[in-house]
């Protein structure tokens, strides 16, 4: 290929685009679910052009980290989207999913309600009934204790702690459904921004134990609904679950 | 358990919470004193309606790294808390615990101030008699030789340095009671923020250090508290203190 | 509690166990297998112990990072117990579980093969089926792509890369199965021991991706089995998966 | 020599100089290009009398990483500079330099994109042909495997990512052209500043990567237009690249 | 004083001490115990010098991690020493201190105990009563819950845990006593040599945890004795505990 | 695609594979050089078989940090195979490439000479002419200045130092050429392993550098031996360099 | 001591101090110049309060770190303070020490000029003669090679540098006077604050070089002092240097 | 320059030197002593043959990190050479130089012996008159305190401390000499291989404090006979010190 060549290739490629943008449109076909719009660090005009696209194509979107901003420069585009405040996260559905099966969120403390309000957002939207639970630190056993049913029976547990992050490890201790780790930013000190959270769930001495990255409440909604679903499009078939 | 059951347990476990919120009511009969409120990441009116139902069971309620805001939020509710702006703590107590023993609350610089504070405050409102000595760090050695007495008359000492840290251990070389390091964020460069503090406390060669968080006068104060009750308690049954 | 009353339970409680030893005998009921021995940090004889007594009491047993030493000391008590001397594990199954559902386990390179075979030798004796693909990086993307078929009829991809990490982001996009990656030790220089192919799937940009411990091939298989006897499990209530 | 010689030496050395600054008259002799302005930490009046000695001496420069006000300080002195507001670079040629070769910057996400555009900028001024490929990170592969003959054909490619870091790697097993990788600080948690792009970038499996500092887009540029300068002038001798 | 006079002093000042060498004998009167012999890195002849430096002015001596060819030097000066396999140390002690209150020394796992062995060895010589739990991580919580009394009534709890630390947290959440938390190196990958343990005990979420250094079985001992002495020695005035 | 059908796809994709390994049999076609032994991690017999398969199918091969044992299974299956004991490589090529163009290797010190070795080993059988120069730090600045002429001729420079990691940066102030720097672990201490030479470099203030992973001889010859090469065969059609 | 002896004498010693505050009045006598006021941490009003107090105790202060405000609140009480705001300090001398022997600060870029001022101006207050070098970075040799004389007349050179710290060791082998090195916190991405220019530093190959913390002008002036004083006095004694 | 001319210019440049070295024959006229050997990395021969041309060339050398066989090496070509076993170096002068001023080298434990013996004999064979105190640790402050008159009298002071490395700091407060710290990596846990008493130096909160490289006896040497020459020197020309 000459160069002459080259740069027409690449500016022919772009023609059906927005500028400094490659949508993918295929993803819902190979991975279950449209792309999902990362918002840090695109201007305003750029997160509604890309959610106005991926709704004219897919009939929904999600966008994670959105600022209010952010939110109206999308909704001038898109008036039906929803802003999710606790998430902060922009959601549109032309037709929602059937929410199916079932994924608990648990939580540590009050403080990483941010977090599991995302990973709650994300799995709503992507079709999954959700059970929340909410500030059962370890400092107080019994309240963790409290929920074993729950953690017994959902197909997944989405488990968000930060400082000491032990949570997740007490929890599979007690259940045998797959646990996803998120640990959080909060804290302060020795925590490094979620870091010592992190570290104790990698090694956590419980198995069933896998984690994502500080904060990322979607990304472990993903993984959730991912379990999820396979457990419950299955289940389906044969009936409700017993 | 069925989705449906494991459903209707956790709206049933969560009616007489607050949202996001599970107390525990049992954690003074366990561990000394009610939990404690953790204000960063809370919002004012989460921070206020957590103080109340702690004030109305309690009694007592302490609120640490409160923000003015917060303050106000819980002052609607509860009239009769107090703001430490020093330690930047609420405080609320209907009847005041009697204050026993001693601790001792060292600083290293006159920088390190909120975190002794913060200290000082949460030993007061726990019921310990508190002896505070500031600005004595090891550049100049006489200040620390100064109030020797002192370090060997307390229970425990909590002792708060940034920079080099190296005050705790040169404190446990003198006294033969417990030393709690608290290291703090004060410095710049490779102190990374506290960490360099942190370490040195840690690698004591002095014996008898134990080490906190950075930045963590609460949780100084919870060990010293625990160790002088201890030892005031039983005290306490043989007459005063020789 | 007295002091005398005190180590008088302890003594008691201790009596019908191995010295230094507490065994989980309800791990099973409570998580789908029997603890599992961790030997590094355990003389031969101990881990001998706790092997015979888990044979004893649960059919089945499985011993990790075992050097041939270990496995002398626990064959000469339980002879039936085999060694992979690929994944450094000792395993004993009186009845062998059914193998149900699959599982792929995937490496990037040649050198990654223990803790594959760690993975594999786990998700074994676990009970599940496995397919292994071997040595397919992302530095030439043919390999990965040519197996895409079995990416997508797994219930869950075990995706194990050491040096830059990139293999379980790259599955991650091609399937819509849970991918539970496992960063590996090799490398050398700024991979240090692991820690950048560790990073680097924390913050793998496609979805449904989560991590386990650097070399922690067990780990991930943990993981996996719960994932895929769910699914399967399920499945096989209503007959073969389609 | 003598204090007071030291001193006089030093007073006599400044005189032509602005304070604070010794230019680099003969960067360009021996490196190609003037020295370039690196604006953070600098007083807008610095900037402002910085350009405007090299555009007297040199007829161009470039200011990196300038704020609008630096820009306005410029402009008052270098009337016909100009801003590349997605750069945040001021730019200045009396002449510009003939555009040679070809250089593919090619970037992972939309939110690269002021890194992929510094380096363009850099380029373009330092008299490259630039090619833009942007959004193609490895999460849809189809997207960059689009771009295939492109990658082939440059005398160099810059590979801007964040996150997890992976397309450069990628890029690097499609072609046999050196590929300059800038990690970008993109993300949150466990990227820890780019830090997680960086280590992905410094262990990619594949041959042909090389790295610079994270954001560092106008480090890329140097290197890839010493390689296009020394591709392209010894090509220009010979006629057209086939 | 002149460089001759400092000579001359400092030639003086080492004649009554061993070479390289300056014995701290006025430590027992000032901390509780005399000087401990940190046996690595010392040559085996330096440490027998030391060892029988302080038998002869002490009558007791502890050295930690020793070896056994520095045992066997040991045994030649001073042939009443004994050496713990399980602890790495050397004890002698004309006399024995009497045994007096309660520590509590507990393990996660049995891979921790050499250890936890450390601190119990060092807690005997130091004069304390001691009880020992061992294997009881939180993976099954019934383990150690099942010893709450003991934890309840000993003055203070040593807490010795490798991998994710999670155990002192959690005893501390049970117990109103002072838990000394020990990090230990048990682990690999994530563990980075115990720190990810050591994070999660500086970040534990129940109050009452206070940290030593990784692996530092001895540091705790010494904090555990200071707190058990104090509280003991004034219960000892007023007759047994209650 | 149903389980069967994928378990008999993997097992007929492996059959015309060694086991655990996926030779990439296009990487010279797309690359430039045929797949690279690397063989840490390998047991001997894999190495001999890998090596052997790509003797037959490229007629050359080059394998990395080889042990002598892992030459001699080489030897044994191609004997004409050479080990280059400085810089740890097997090198097998049935007809050697024209050496082309020039690259300058520059090391620091003489303890850098493994690291330069390696790269120069491997810009040899790739088909590059070489040119040495060792053991000039910057400590004596007169040492690189002495060599300008050769590092302004050469069409990459590959420069090799451990420590503080100056010279590639003082390189690339004197040559308008690409530098390639590669940091080695040579040093202790606060060197961590190289790391300090791996940040230096990433900073260099002089434009033209890229930075390849810490000991990576091998890595900076792949770039130097991508850019060598583009320049050189562009400059073939022209007649030799003036 | 009792309790009450111990709370009497803390009250007593604090009498004739500030609150929070315990000034080392002999400082100048032990070490050769009074304590300098670290201003970061402290209130306004503490800083002019320990200003005041040095002033009338000493004739002279030094304050780092100073905001504008801090100055306002000093220069209320003592007038005669001037502020140096390259450096961001105050100052306030009586009887102006003689400036003695000399101190060569350098530094690599402008935007070091900060923390290359902070040192000049404690050069100065302390008494030394200061020549000032700056913008000579190692990208253009010939800039600092032209200052060699100085460099080799001065008593001691306090070299500062960020980015890649590659100045100090350069310097240290054009000269045989001592070297005090600055890391700054100049830079971005992988300079991690510094930290980059601080190991570079610490592993400089040439002899010579020592290092302050991060940014520590004022640290590298106290080394520089001491070295500077101890020459010059004795130079004093013998008539000027030659 | 052309390729060919080139290549005969490093030809020609290498004849004078070994293979791989090229010595800095000015070093001593510079910076005051001859290029010193750092021995680790180099075969016995090179650290030999490196030797016998330094003792021709300069009559002294001295090899730091030497190994007994690499002084078998050294012996076999220059006998008169010694080893100091202590330090581990290698020392060769035919005339010793005159030992100046004072240096005072203070160690905080026995197990820092070997790099205070490498500072001393370094020290000593640059010309220095010296003064050891070992083992005065701040955990026995009248240690130290006892050798104030020394610490008062020297020129400077070599501080080497391992695991909180707080004596430099203690030191620094009781002198007005300049101190340069060595952090040494005895030690164990958080100590992080000196990493703790690295950064505790680096943040001394007492002036006068500056830092060397960790176990760097050596580095520090050069550093404090810089000082003391450049005191001793100036003193030599009016007599006694007084």
């Amino acid at each position: 290929m000459s160069v002459d060549e080259a740069l027409a290739h690449l500016r022919g490629a772009g023609e059906s685009e927005l500028p400094s943008v490659t949508l993918d449109h295929l993803r819902a076909e190979r991975t279950g679910f449209p792309e999902v719009i990362y918002c840090p660090g695109k201007r305003d005009d750029e997160v509604a052009a890309i959610a106005a696209r991926l709704a004219a194509s897919s009939g929904r979107f999600l966008a994670t980290r959105a600022t209010p901003e952010q939110y109206a420069a999308v909704r001038a585009q898109v008036p039906e989207a929803r802003y999710d405040s606790d998430a902060c996260a922009i959601v549109f559905e032309t037709e929602a999913l059937p929410r199916v099966g079932l994924v608990c969120v648990v939580s540590a403390g009050t403080s990483d309600r941010p977090v599991a309000a995302e990973a709650a957002c994300a799995l709503d939207v992507m079709g999954n009934t959700i059970a929340r639970v909410d500030d059962v630190g370890v400092a107080g056993l019994h309240r963790v204790l409290g929920h074993v049913g729950a953690l017994r029976t959902a197909n997944a547990v989405v488990a968000v702690a930060g400082m000491d992050g032990a949570l997740p490890g007490v929890i599979a201790g007690l259940t045998d459904r797959p646990v996803i780790a998120v640990p959080t930013s909060v804290g302060y000190g020795a925590s490094f921004g979620g870091l010592a959270a992190l570290l104790t769930m990698l090694n956590a001495c419980a198995g069933g134990v896998s984690v994502v990255n500080i904060d990322n409440g979607f990304g472990a909604a993903c993984v959730a609904s991912r379990i999820n679903h396979l457990a419950a499009s299955r289940a389906d078939d044969r009936g409700p679950a017993r």
